[in-house]
């Protein structure tokens, strides 16, 4: 039985990916070897690397305007090369505070320029996005940096901050699971392992025009434009990692591109707030306005029964529901890779344990 | 049949290891999910890195001085961050210069500090390691760096120089494939596509006290303090690729360790050396001091002849053995998991070619 992995990632792939890869793990199209033991130079990975370039062009709408980079280190690592990068001398930035992980990004950024809020939730315990039409960016800043999804509180921003600077989106817990306006950003970052593929490789959409900001003692492998001369291939690339990354925007295309997936993340999340809403039993801590369509976030009456709630759902082949230890309480990761019929497993189950335990 | 990958990297794993990631790809211990799609904080993948970690300790002979750290970036990302966290405040660095890589290494360190070339052998196109004995190494330097096997020339140091200030060795292409002190070096790094696994990982080992060298304002990510700190967990790590490096290590030990693929790495290198200068068709540029025994790189008498070398082995199942395009030439790479058999396969053809071409 395949277990349905609710972990906030690394996450579930789709199982047809997952099966192909698999298939041909030791013998890549006929070379006698597999993928990860060839030459990233050679023609079997030259081919990866330019169809998912050309897919995930094709599937965000990207233009020429912008530049796909496969960068290593995580959205950890951007942290710290968006400011080395883009940060103007002398300069300031804007970081929406919206929870852990923006937090993080802001406080690489302190070394390089001064970081100012931009916008908060910390006052209501991070439980919303900020309302968007209360904020007042500066136009004098180097950038605004947003976090787009969070995955330990378990908000989304529902529409973006018209912004007049570079807007820099982490996407990590987002990305690819709807459609944006590339054009809305100066650059869209996000660490594969939620949305994309396994771990161990980031995605970059940065606009052309900022890599060029770049001071000149910033070293080459942290240079955004290292990755767009070279496309990515300065050095020895995560190859495993982007041949899987591949699989999935086929796999994405297959279901039908990105409006088609974010109308079945719609009806997963609306399932799972639809029956902690009417529940007295379940409860959202999220404030409607801002609710997550990836990352579910809930509690139970009791510390006791959210354990118990874990233990009784790993039984019935569903991990990873626990919240992040920050915050406790319970959280459904449910990522484009999360079938339906998980999220509905999962609706049975918490009907059931509510009607055992409420 | 298996082909015979003589790449300089990503190069062949072991075939028993391949098989055995391909068998538990998509369920992982009984998990029903594959440990890719398994949360780094989840209990297989503890267990996993530190195992891995012991094993790496146990093989190497690494006691409680030296930190292990898995990182990404490769090798290229260890260039800047070496000098990021390891050059003293206006001092300045030693490098050797053995090749492309080690010039590589030193122009990242430029953006931090002066960098002296302690020892070269660009005079004699890179053919040699210089005569250490006529090294004449500044006690005064931050640190001394060299590259232990130099993948492009085909050299490789057969014994270290030995400084006063911390050593550090670029040994991506001949880490454990023999016995090394580890109490010789203040830094041993590698990425991990030649001898040790898949690409997207680094290893690096360094002697805790250097860590604390590191200035505040480099970046999180790019100290090593972080890694040590963290236990290389501060974010996501690259976990499948730390899986593979794991079960490389496991069948390192079957093999009896590194003193015994060391004897095997001897036997095979020696089996192409001895044909190469029997013969008078084939013909080695390297130094007999200073021959590598990981990348045994050849000419023939024609550039014409080469190319059709090249050709014919592939037709035989054997790839990957066009030198390095600055260099030309053939190159045989013959890391760990490269068998006694395939060298034999190797020397049959290269007799066969020079009987039949020569």
């Amino acid at each position: 039985m395949r277990t349905y992995n609710f972990s906030a990632g690394p996450a579930m792939l789709p199982s047809e990916v997952m099966e192909r890869a698999k298939e041909e793990f030791c013998n890549y199209k006929g070379t006698g070897c597999g993928l990860m033991e060839l030459s990233h130079r050679g023609p079997e990975f030259s081919e990866i690397v330019e169809s998912v370039e050309s897919d995930i062009r094709e599937l965000m709408g990207i233009g020429d305007s912008h530049a796909v980079c496969f960068i290593q280190g995580g959205a950890s690592m951007q942290f710290a090369m968006i400011p080395m990068n883009l940060m103007l001398p002398g300069g300031f930035a804007e970081y929406a505070d919206t929870g852990s992980w923006s937090a993080k990004a802001a406080k690489e950024a302190k070394t390089f320029g001064e970081v100012r809020t931009v916008a908060s939730s910390s006052d209501t315990n991070y439980d919303r996005i900020p309302v968007i039409r209360h904020w007042q960016p500066d136009p004098k800043a180097s950038y605004c940096h947003i976090t787009s999804n969070n995955t330990i509180a378990g908000t989304q921003y529902h529409s973006f901050p018209e912004v007049e600077t570079p807007l820099i989106a982490d996407m990590s817990s987002d990305i690819m699971s709807r459609v944006v306006n590339i054009d809305d950003f100066g650059l869209i970052y996000a660490g594969a392992q939620k949305n994309l593929g396994p771990s161990g490789v980031a995605v970059a959409i940065i606009r052309r025009d900022l890599a060029e900001r770049t001071p000149d003692n910033v070293p080459t492998m942290l240079r955004y434009s290292t990755y767009i001369e070279k496309k990515s291939l300065f050095n020895t690339p995560p190859t495993f990692a982007i041949y899987m990354l591949g699989l999935v925007m086929k796999w994405l295309k297959e279901q039908g591109g990105l409006s088609a997936i974010e109308e079945v993340n719609d009806a997963k999340s609306e399932a799972l707030y639809e029956l902690i809403d009417r529940s007295r039993f379940y409860r959202s801590p999220v404030d409607p306005s801002s609710r997550s369509r990836m990352n579910v976030v809930f509690r139970l009456p009791s510390e006791e029964l959210e354990a118990k709630f874990v233990a009784d759902a790993k039984e019935k082949g569903m991990i990873g529901l626990k919240g992040h230890r920050s915050v406790g309480g319970i959280r459904a990761s449910i990522y484009n890779a999360m079938p339906m019929k998980g999220v509905e497993t999962l609706i049975d189950f918490m009907n059931e344990f509510e009607r055992v335990n409420g």
